[in-house]
């Protein structure tokens, strides 16, 4: 099972990373800086968890869809799209009026190479490529505008209208940075806590599978309304587990382990979960979600193995 | 004819402002900060353009193709996503690691009176917020999806194809700041001028003629190559036409007249019109480029008289 669960990282890894060396100006398109700054970042050794999952998702709806054909090489391409936005937000993110942070996946960040004003722009870019990506998609154009808006939402402040499954107030990723930022220096509660986590990274990791769950089943208007609040409440927990190991490995890790700098969170007394509720609880929550998570994904049988065999592995991973 | 221009613009930024205040969160909504920071730079006064072009195009697009309904307020919901990237644009480029402005339509810049953290975010949220209104435009997703295409590719760095209709290399809005900053120090030549003009500010002021053009036509398969092709030409010309008029009004009024520093491109010896051809030749070859720019509209009749009425306008004014 170990085995299985590490090919399929690995796979997923290779579809992802093969997509954007595909989708991104190479270092030699002019203007040079701002490619490059973007390649540093996007090929700076990330997981690519967040493609993984889209991909997997779009495996599982095509499986339960038996019209659709799963292509895997026009998943990764949302994939990548979403790791874009994913890579994005960590260059602005680190750069001194926020994070101020030097080290990111063991490299030098983007804004202590390129300088602080390509950082900017090659954030900015990301975030445009990501939505360029979108668009050309290969699915129908009512997908391509279902992922729009659930993807447009999920990495909002967090007040956007979510597709045309669900309306109501979602969480967003910027406005998980702007509470985090503006919780700094007070003592964090439970409630900011879980609310930062659920916007910061659970919005965009949630909407990687439901996004991947729209793609994969081809036809938006195909896709059963529950198949996708299914996806999206599991992708919600499985997001929220992550982060908790996260914040747990950050404390409990060194920064050669986890290839940024470690116990940052406790020295500028960032909101996290070990903060409020101390190691030993975080990892028991942490398990409780992904069995809470597994079992939104019960009556899609074995073709959602690889979903859940990926959720597993996430959260009993060391770095 | 003067009184019908003011008309048009007054009426134009009225139904931009309108469909700005219904699609931004509140000042009162959660996390304030960053509403309300996105909320000061959008409505600091700015004069619409590229929506009031957006809306005129649309027009022009409806009434050619006479199957198609024109609603403004719909447009005008396209021409505001084009105001939130121009808006977002300016907020990122008065930060000081890029252009360092503290005054901008005669306000403080967003990063003076929210700090850089939250304007560096207030702007990457205007651009999400952009492409979430593309997706939530009311019209087929046919549509959606072109405009979409057009949009990213005409706000990235400028690599990207744009849309169906045309494949090719095209300028785009960070590719000019970018080599904006990257000239900065040297001899501007009228090569370089002239490519940072077409991408900086151009790009987008063109996108809002061709994605206001694609909406207007409600299907962008019955919008034809040579209509869009047409719109894109013109908007190309009146953008380049627009930025030469900028320059040389940076050169010749005051701080007071402009709301914004002036005389700061000559202070920083930036790349523009007047420092390569003088202000003489600058304002002849804006007046030339319009000319051109009507030629392309000549055999839409009187359908592009709106269009041409606020491009001549804009090359005349006096701020």
């Amino acid at each position: 099972m170990e085995t299985t669960v590490k090919t399929m990282l690995r796979d997923g890894a290779a579809l992802t990373d093969s997509a954007l060396e595909r989708l991104l100006p190479g270092p030699e398109t002019l203007p040079h800086s701002i490619h490059r700054a973007m390649r540093h970042s996007v090929f700076a050794g990330g997981k690519r968890l967040r493609p993984i999952l889209c991909i997997e998702a779009a495996r599982l709806a095509a499986a339960i869809h038996p019209h659709t054909k799963f292509e895997p090489e026009a998943a990764a391409e949302l994939g990548a799209a979403l790791e874009m936005l994913h890579t994005y937000s960590l260059i602005h993110d680190d750069l001194p009026a926020l994070d101020d942070d030097v080290l990111r996946r063991g490299q030098p960040t983007c804004h202590v190479v390129f300088g602080e004003a390509t950082a900017i722009l090659a954030g900015d870019a990301l975030q445009t490529f990501a939505f360029q990506t979108i668009g050309n998609l290969r699915c129908p154009a009512t997908t391509t505008v279902a992922i729009l808006k659930e993807v447009a939402a999920a990495v909002g402040t967090g007040v956007g209208r979510v597709g045309d499954i669900y309306t109501g107030l979602a969480p967003g990723m910027i406005g998980g940075q702007v509470m985090d930022i503006e919780g700094e220096g007070h003592k964090p509660t439970a409630t900011l806590v879980e609310a930062i986590h659920r916007a910061k990274t659970g919005a965009l990791i949630a909407v990687s599978i439901t996004a991947g769950g729209l793609f994969g089943a081809g036809d938006s208007h195909s896709a059963s309304a529950s198949t996708i609040a299914r996806l999206r409440s599991f992708g919600e927990k499985a997001g929220l587990a992550f982060q908790i190991v996260d914040d747990v490995l950050d404390m409990t890790q060194d920064s050669a382990q986890l290839g940024k700098t470690a116990g940052k969170d406790t020295a500028t007394d960032k909101a996290t979960w070990p903060a409020v509720y101390g190691i030993e609880q975080s990892i028991a929550d942490a398990k409780e979600l992904i069995a809470d998570a597994f079992a939104e994904l019960a009556p899609f049988g074995p073709a959602a193995e690889g979903l859940k065999a990926i959720a597993q592995y996430l959260v009993e991973r060391t770095n």
